[in-house]
């Protein structure tokens, strides 16, 4: 069986005391094994992160960007291949594989423009001949903990601006679905990184804790479950460094009376149900204002779900996958039947899902559940899966309450045609990314992405230009010639 | 005796059940009492600043920035009183005091810029139809803990920055020098700030664990030494807080071969004994690269040391004043003495330093050491004390080597003509504040002020540019209006 | 009789052979007179302002700002003096001119943040150990030419933001109410501007050539009709000079069928009828979409206009008042009974305004035309007069095709609550500063002013971040050091 | 033989009544004609381009810069085709020509990140719950007028710029060497660009007043001579449009006392013979510093120059080629005699230089000349050869006059090791891009590139920042959603 190692000073290193078995979800059979790093290799990838820094410090930033050029290249030319190894660990579908993929370019493309975002300010006659100026230098080494739901799109998230920003890297990917990271790893170094800028190394937390307490580790970007964020994020900073930890969500849609129904329906269906509601920034409730609405989202939303197709990855005509494992599966499951006991209306029940061929695959179906209240338990936490669940309020003002009550501060959105409303809603909700009309509010790779409450562990935000304020420290130099007739020909004589 | 209280919601509150003594340094009698509040008093103020956020936070940035203006009137109306504050508590000359406050009154300047500073990013087809912005929205309330050496500056680098977000802010100065604080923030109010927007309250270290440990506080910047910013630092992110601790510092002044020594020797005066040497970006230590320089570098310093006058406050003619209490002027001539017997030369002796009419007063005069060597323990620690130290070496490269392996990083200089040797120094030197032959290379306010290693725990340094980024949260939203036919005219019944 | 004369090098001159008369509006008498200033007068101006340059260029960008915060002050101190200088030569009410001057003290406050402004762009490593960075240095003389209808904020969008650059100024204000602009300029030198940085010439087009072909005028800023500016702007071009020249407007606004109707018409009373008309930004054409809008607002329209009241400026009570002289008051007249003669019915007629105790004065009432059409003279060409006309149109398209046909760009508006039809609108509009429900879309002053097609001659706007690329050419500089053997110690011997 | 014709609307179009011959200037054969536009044709190419315009003005800037993307890739992948087209017609050597590409390509490089770059300006709360942002909206039609001498160097300044701005383009390249611009353009279509975006036609003075006077046409890049910039400059303005027209230069070296002289050499043999000194930013005159400076620079630099070998392009190991034309060659021998005749002393003669094998190329050898003063005919005008002079001078002041002197200030350079000069050189020398130790101080792609004085009209400089504003037109949106009632629920049966 194919083992999914290391990947260490540009070499890939499979020899492992530990393994752990990697599945096909929509089989539900093992496939590959990964190895789990111990503390040891984790400190030899981070040794050559750090014996590679100081030349790629030095490369000039254009240079640095060149290899980002190739590498969108190789990228793109491997599409096909990287879409397949997320599908086959993960589960999600071709197209939406592809999606991530682009995604995950589209942050390539935005660090292939180092030298323009790596630019400082400078200040002519701060003083009298006084100039003074900021730049912005790489920290060393930093680490990315990344977690299974993409597995090519958050790894790019991070280690592209980390790399052109001058840093070398040590990332370690989800143990479910390890082999896009290393394959799209390998695709950098033929890209022409030098050797040791950018590692790989599979494991659990032995790996993880190595990462947040080695001295020559200076950064850590995670993303993952809001209690590990709090955890990688507290850990990192008592151990003095630089930390950013995204955590859960429960992205809430607001639907107004003057809302395009059909369009709403629309973008909901693919929000809700899209990767079998494993993204954090999937829109898991619907807040309905007023009944004549609710009842028409409800109608709607249910008519139109009757068309969506679960299934194996690699069928285009499929609409979402199974979830990521057997006890996902059920947890999943767990929770529309907790609704359901809590007094809710289960309208579409996707808990019996079966995929021919794929009996023993981890499928949910596509669910709805309406008259969800807020202390529901379904409601309260997060589901990570293809559930939607409908709360029912009289005005946007109760709408705007429920999403600022909840501990999670991610993606919202609201459907309406009103400019007040929206302007409304955008000034004044608690959270981070909204959404107007735009069920996922994912901000382009030209923008940040982070959420507000407990979402998010840091100050700065993930990709985009908070990225290049993260991956850098600010040195700021100030710096006066004294005067000595040089000018006026008088101290000529001092090289002779 | 008066009492320095604390200021709630526009109101002075000086009863207490706990007070503590405030010196006048120069004569080392005690002439005032401050009030340490208990937590509930902190709570107290923490809920007027929670009270007065939402109407604040909606005041267009013009506005806010309109009572910067009117601040900063009134700052250099009243400048004399400042300066004569700071005096009587801190001891500085007042020609100094008046430095610290021009300096103070630099970052209300540039809080005035708030509607520039403010702006975000506008993309405009982030998809066909779409749009997507930025905007940097305010925390809530916030809160500085200051140190006695900069009573009005360093408050002055956080409060104006912070309101003029939309912020509200408690301020918890120190208690040596609280009157300073306490003035600064009443003129605040003179200038037109709602009440309970600033709020200051004196106390120990109850109040300062309230602060880190209040929910409703959302951030918090400090200033102090090492081993305090460290435990402010993770007990904030402990709980949830964005934190900015400043600490210590240890800054090197390289004076090299080709150095102006005239112009060197005449810089250097001020940078290690302007204040006491008690400012964390002193220059206590000289390398001088080759026996030439250094020999001459002593020489010059020892000449020009001799003119040097420490005295009281009000008295221009003076240097500089005591140092801050009798247990710190104990500890600043320990250093000198463990110098002395771990084998370096007291060239200049400050130890006996006698004030006539002042005889109690915490006075320690201009002390300089040459020969010290990195493993003495008057090298490895902050002195904070108006004692420089010369280490002497053959190369450039040995004096960048003892800078970079010294555990702090906040500022650095070098003394030279020469253009590769200020363009390499600033380069490769991993300090967060560098100059080139200036001293104290500390940025204006419309740079930013932080320094590297344990100097600073977090992302973004003091003031300027990165304190409007710490003082805010992106929120990016994302828009797309669905197409109705309104533009036709298909649509407009629908209003009747 | 008192004579306005020329502010030169820091001194009034009043000296002239040649006068012109300067009218009080409301009473039609001839209250003061201004010297006409030759072109030898010019020609010190611009000497005494070159010879102030060098210095004044070296003076840090801090310090320049300084002035303008001082100047800031006087300016609010002097408010009620400004406000009754421009309503005895202008007419406007005081409550006009108040807002007038307001918005010109907003240019003076951005203009404080010359600091941050006036950073440039570094970048480290553009090669190997090649730096390049840009900065943004001061042209050298320049000048203004302003109009007669803002007779201090236009000077106002100028001068502090040229000056604060580090240039040094001719301003050359209309000669119909010259008293404010020299008044203005006086505060300047009263808040500490070294004399020649600063200077006023009152004149005709003898001084306005002299300015456009003087070799040591580095730029002009022009505010007038288009015919002029576009003088102006070719003139000054084919002399070597940098020129942004703003000419005339006719700006629309959309009423959309589901527009507030109530707030439509109020915001429309002052947009069209404040300051009688004379702004360039003046809304002077409504395009009702549908007949039910167009009904309403003529309707509401006529109803809210008895209440209008125009006359003298003192009186605050007024809503506007008469127009700049006899032979404007007969051009508006004849713009109203030309529609009038062409098919379009006047609804609300201000022809034959009279105001009791000023017979005399030049004044026009508020005029509503109804059913204008696009081949009418009235249409066509800027009216410049408190005469708002009616276009009645059935789509959205087609109220969009009128406003893009036209020759003007410079300013329009939307009313609708309609997010769709607010951005569809935006985006295609051929006009630059939209409204959306905001009917004088004037870009505060961190923005910067303009209009698009023949509103404006130049590539950069008026005031805000334009201003600052208008008042300064771009510098590139690229440093390298060449190795020497510094670092190691081997060329130490150098220096001595 | 081959005709090259134009390309338009995707097609090529090589009928043509006129043609011009194209040489080959190392045999000094004809090998090539040129079709020569008619006024029709190139109104053809402008209608394509203005009909092209509205689809890619609406492609989100992300879809557009991805075409740049691939352009990178092929222009890389046809580099020596490209190369070897440059050298055919143009006559610069193989590494040259490469070089030059590379630069231009570093501009497709910088257009890659227009999604960042077209970034405006968000302001929330301008007033209560008024919003307002700037947008830079494309122009329409450009076009782009470009010299002999970088045939796709500065071809590529302009168009991938405009392009991905969301202009439509039309280029005229030079006559002389038009085959590398049609074939780079071709490959833009390849790229997967729109038909009609972008068009190259071939023409002479007919084709650019065409192009200067169409309405249709929005903005003209120019770089040639200056008497052309000049014209082009004030008849483009005089036609309403947008216009930046580079014109000619002198740059002078600096050459200080304290001057590594070996390095100077060697910097100064490229920068004043590389492509035979055919560059706008060639270093045609050294100003030596003193005696000593000035002997030792004119006996090493004609030392150094014994070992430079002219030739034909494809040979690697020649330093350059022959000059663009005889009628060129002619002129510049016809400098060097004067200067001669006028007192100079011809230290190393290229007037007779003779390439085996290549008898009738227009070759000049590398030519240096001494004791050259200001009066003289080749030191007032630009050579355009590869003829260094020499200037000596006592200070470091009279060099930096004899630069501020000059008409041109487009490029500039001193060789230094000292601070100080360095920093008071680039702080008061009339000149645009400045070099420290760099003798062709052309900023990166990413800063912008432009001289002062004479040496360019218009106020902002080409590629880089300025050529995004220089492509683009602000736009400022002002919003305000009017109350209803949404928020509360009172109007939510509007859209019923």
């Amino acid at each position: 069986m194919d083992i999914v190692g290391h990947l260490i000073n540009g070499q890939l290193n499979t020899s492992s005391t530990r393994l752990q078995d990697v599945f096909n979800p929509a089989t539900g059979t093992v496939t590959k094994q990964v190895a789990i790093a111990p503390k040891a290799t984790v400190e030899e990838a981070i040794a050559c992160a750090a014996a590679a820094y100081p030349a790629w410090r030095d490369t000039p930033p254009l240079k640095r960007a060149r290899v980002m050029f190739k590498y969108k290249e190789l990228l793109e030319r491997n599409a096909d291949k990287i879409t397949a190894l997320i599908g086959a660990e993960h589960g999600k579908i071709c197209h939406d594989a592809a999606g991530e993929l682009q995604r995950g370019i589209e942050n390539v493309e935005y660090a292939c423009g180092a030298p323009e975002l790596l630019k400082g300010e400078f200040s002519k006659n701060v003083g009298p001949s006084i100039d003074s100026w900021s730049e912005f230098q790489p920290l060393g080494v930093v680490a990315g903990i990344t977690p299974f739901n993409f597995p090519a799109m958050v790894p790019l998230w991070m280690f592209p601006m980390a790399i052109v920003c001058g840093n070398t890297f040590v990332l370690k990917p989800s143990e479910r679905d390890p082999s896009t990271a290393m394959f799209i790893a390998e695709l950098l170094q033929e890209a022409g990184l030098p050797d040791g800028v950018m590692n790989v190394v599979n494991g659990d937390k032995e790996a993880v804790d190595t990462l947040l307490t080695d001295g020559r580790v200076k950064a850590v970007s995670f993303v993952g479950s809001t209690p590990i964020a709090e955890y990688i994020y507290s850990t990192a900073s008592a151990h003095g460094k630089r930390c950013q930890a995204l955590g859960g969500a429960k992205n809430h849609a607001i639907v107004m009376p003057d809302a395009d129904m059909d369009n709403t329906v629309n973008q909901l269906l693919g929000a809700a149900f899209g990767s079998s509601g494993e993204r954090c920034m999937a829109l898991s409730v619907a807040v309905a204002v007023g009944k004549e609405a609710g009842d028409a989202l409800v109608a709607k939303m249910a008519d139109a779900m009757t068309a969506l197709k679960v299934g194996e990855c690699s069928d285009a005509s499929n609409d979402f996958g199974p979830v990521i494992t057997k006890e996902h599966q059920e947890k999943v499951v767990g929770f529309i039947s907790s609704a359901e006991s809590q007094g809710a209306t289960v309208v579409v029940d996707g808990r019996d899902a079966r995929v021919t061929g794929y009996e023993d695959g981890f499928f949910v179906g596509a669910t709805l559940i309406d008259h969800v209240t807020k202390d529901m338990e379904s409601y309260q936490q997060e589901i990570f899966g293809p559930v939607l669940q409908v709360v029912r309020v009289d005005t946007m003002e109760q709408a705007m309450q429920l999403i600022n009550a909840h501990e999670y501060g991610n993606g919202t959105c609201i459907f309406t045609r009103d400019g007040e409303a929206a302007r409304y809603f955008s000034d004044h909700i608690e959270v981070g990314m909204v959404g107007i009309n735009v069920p996922l509010p994912v901000p382009v790779a030209y923008h940040s992405f982070g959420g507000w409450k407990r979402s998010l562990f840091g100050d700065l935000h993930a990709y985009g230009p908070d990225a290049v304020r993260f991956y850098t420290k600010r040195k700021t130099i100030t710096q006066r010639w004294p005067s000595a007739g040089v000018r006026e020909g008088k101290s000529f004589s001092f090289p002779s």
